[in-house]
């Protein structure tokens, strides 16, 4: 029997529903997160819809022109600055390198809050620019936009999304409470780790004490580096006494950056979906030069070390050591840097300034992968089965490393002690303790064992809220309770007090009565 | 461009994965829950799975033979048995149509509860039979079945997987608990209904008091009829001190009958699958002679009613008043009633004792559903977009009509005062004002719109843990914890007393420092 192409075009019609070319809003976060978003906007592309990129007129990483995707520029300098950052990471090793002070490391971190707080004044600008700016804002209205899409870690698409009345999908990890799943599913602290704790799910008394204290901490931060500022512009803007983390609450839709291969398991909610490793990819194959420098590592195979690209070159006497460890290895070594070229770099390694980490990682001679434990590179390390040795410096880096190494994937270096000796040992641990690559790849069988390719369940679920103008079925509103009815704290008490009364009332009774009788018999006395 | 049969079945080899033939024990609860379960059990079947079924000596829904699974009979009369449901729903009806007292009431539902225990005693001997039967146990060992799938309306099943150390899969909507959720996701009942309450996700004050009130009746009523009795089972066949509880919790997977189509929204968990409305497909064309009764009625349409397998009859009084009242409408109806025929029936009504309730539903003719609330019956209105003016009798039926209300799709009568003009009243009411049909079939849309038809998901997930052995990553054991540490109550306690403590060591500071000074102002004076 012979079918037609249009026969399978009609066919696979019934499987994957056709687009309808609708129009999005994008309001990113910049820098590192933006990387992630523009796998959505490219794929929301493909698929036909148009899609509107907001940036500042300085960004960072958001180019004004792209096939993929029109620009509104805001004309106000972003915050996001890779400059600070770098300068800020390599203060970070150097504190860490030296066995800098408490304080020294303590003055650094305040450095970082006042840098958020920058940050959070800088987007509230942009959104007051942008929401001050009639014209634009009814060419947005006018252009009949089924959706805003945005990152969480900023409050820009939130106010946006609210003042024009448009369904709110978060492409979220981090919010700007801390991890995102915090803001809308119970949490119990008991077994829900608050990055960045470093802790497990299982944990001790102490460590159970300690994740509290972080989350304290962390809702003292909220207040000062950003609540304030965007519940401000809430009540100018959407309503006098319009909380803003309430609008925040009210997404549509929370595409979470998270599989729980990688990530504790926790309680969620109906409209998250979970789309984590979206950006990972089949590997395509080597240039040839890089194809013939893994090929003539034999039967040892090879190893890569790429640390992000934020940290592109490190201390000198740090890389030394490191290049050391990397010589005495009958691997081969890609090693991704960009500073000068240490002086003890062995003949079987290769430094380069770029490097096709994905499809290097889909290599079969890739045996090990030295990463900082930045989410993108560790995702697509599970995709592809390769175990890591971390190198955790700055942010959720080490709370990312933690979790790998609570699977058994993964061997953790304090970048404090880092030396030849130690990276050496740890490499060798892993490439010869068979479990390490065995646990990741029996996390990459699992984390490719889904009904759907994440990308696509991402893409479904935004379309899903374009076609339904947003998911409210999905969403509780128990955001718009109290605190203390939300924790029936009210409800408990007022038992407790009908218990009370109820227990006086008969202590009352046999009270009264015991008198009653002792009358009776004191008279017949 | 022609493509060959062939290379079709390799492209759809990528999209759909083959089964590979497995084997799955199923410990079903019996009654109308193993409706449910045989269409998953079904679907097993033809992907290629052994199944195999364990029924009770007299099951009452149970065949013992069956082309689609093999069955192990235990000889033990099981405990749910057709007769007593059937009196104790005409008690319900009668109790409610005499408007009788609230004791009456009370003793029935405490005849239930003696019913419930006595279930719950059986399986247990069911189980004991079961595990103490050597060659059977061993025939299970040796059987290499992949996985167990139940019910986890009763504990059978969830001894039995962890007698034989098998990833466990549930079947659920209701537990021995209640609504399944609350055995394993945090579930704030500020915002939670549980049911019998009939409430709602948004609550007054008092209304969270009677969720609450109905909560601690729920425990009670576990910690009577259910908890002991499987708990001492666990201690004599899985291990010392093992409760009972924390078995059930265990569990790999949780596929859930629910929809938040039809649910309220809430909280969920990782390893927690829905599958409301799996069992509903696309209507078949209807037999010759309901074809031509059903397009008899012209353009008034059809309304069909059935109030369950469970009740086929009704007291001659309420039979004669929905009859008369359907005899007042243009309407043509279709009624399931297996009693006398009432003396009021019109020429318009069509008495059957079976009617294809599904392939009505999908009828372009059918206007109106008049259904006692049974799950299947409301997934099936849902999926073909049928309003329901619904009459709930016993269990879970007020609760779910009560869902349907509040989504504005239902009108809800109440039996105890039916008469011919309220059912004609509230019938009229949903067919002349538009907004029931048109919520119903938004509805319908969404229920529809998901990115794979729950049925294939459902197997999907059975199929995955039979690949992995489970789905660990999926599952927190957070239910391993004592009350106080999984709620924090103890880190909370030792942080006030922390505080206090230095709270009292500041004012014993200020209290010596005053007291330094007024000595050494005493002295100087």
């Amino acid at each position: 029997m012979i079918l037609s192409l249009a026969s399978i075009a009609t066919l696979l019609a019934v499987i994957i529903p056709a687009s309808h070319g609708g129009k999005v809003l994008v309001f990113p976060h910049d820098g590192s997160h933006w990387v992630n978003m523009k796998v959505l906007v490219e794929e929301l592309h493909s698929r036909g819809h148009a899609v509107t990129v907001i940036r500042a007129a300085d960004s960072w990483y958001i180019s004004e022109t792209s096939p993929h995707y029109n620009t509104v520029t805001v004309n106000i300098a972003g915050a996001e600055n890779e400059d600070f950052y770098r300068l800020f990471v390599s203060e970070v090793i150097k504190i860490k390198r030296s066995q800098g002070s408490v304080w020294a490391r303590f003055a650094l971190d305040m450095e970082l809050k006042d840098k958020f707080s920058e940050l959070h004044k800088r987007v509230c600008e942009m959104v007051v620019n942008m929401l001050e700016n009639k014209e634009l804002m009814k060419s947005f209205q006018d252009g009949k936009y089924e959706a805003v899409l945005t990152d969480p870690a900023d409050g820009g698409g939130v106010m946006l999304a609210h003042y024009l009345g448009l369904p709110l999908v978060f492409n979220a990890r981090w919010t700007v409470h801390g991890e995102a799943h915090f803001a809308i599913a119970p949490s119990p602290l008991s077994y829900v780790p608050l990055p960045p704790s470093e802790l497990a799910d299982q944990m001790t008394f102490f460590e159970r004490v300690k994740n509290i204290i972080f989350y304290i901490m962390r809702m003292h931060l909220y207040k000062q580096v950003a609540g304030p500022h965007y519940s401000a512009l809430a009540n100018h803007f959407i309503g006098p006494g319009v909380d803003y983390f309430s609008l925040f609450q009210a997404a549509d839709l929370w595409l979470m950056r998270v599989d729980f291969v990688f990530e504790f398991p926790r309680p969620t909610m109906p409209n998250v979906v979970y789309m984590g490793g979206f950006q990972c990819k089949p590997a395509k194959p080597l240039p040839q030069h890089l194809e013939e420098f893994v090929q003539s590592s034999g039967e040892h195979g090879v190893i890569i070390m790429s640390l992000g690209t934020l940290i592109g070159e490190l201390p000198h006497d740090l890389a030394n050591e490191i290049a050391a460890a990397f010589a005495k290895l009958p691997q081969k070594v890609i090693w991704r840097y960009k500073g000068d070229r240490p002086a003890t770099v062995g003949n079987n390694t290769l430094l380069v300034d770029w490097m096709p980490q994905n499809d290097l990682l889909g290599h079969p001679k890739i045996k090990l992968f030295v990463s900082h434990g930045g989410t993108n590179g560790i995702y697509e390390a599970i995709y592809h089965g390769v175990p890591i040795v971390g190198i955790p410096i700055v942010f959720d880096q080490a709370d990312n490393l933690s979790r790998l190494r609570a699977k058994g994937v993964t061997k953790v270096m304090d970048i404090s002690v880092l030396d030849r000796t130690a990276l050496q040992t740890a490499i060798e641990e892993v490439l010869t303790e068979p479990s390490y690559r065995m646990n990741m790849q029996r996390l990459s069988r699992l984390h490719r064992d889904q009904p759907m390719k994440p990308l696509d369940t991402a893409l479904f679920w935004i379309e899903f809220v374009m076609r339904h103008k947003g998911a409210a079925h999905l969403r509780t509103e128990s955001y718009r309770l109290p605190w203390y009815s939300y924790h029936s704290v009210d409800v408990i008490l007022f038992l407790l007090t009908v218990a009370l009364l109820i227990f006086l009332f008969f202590v009352g009774l046999v009270w009264s009565c015991f008198r009653l009788c002792l009358k009776t018999k004191m008279k017949s006395d």
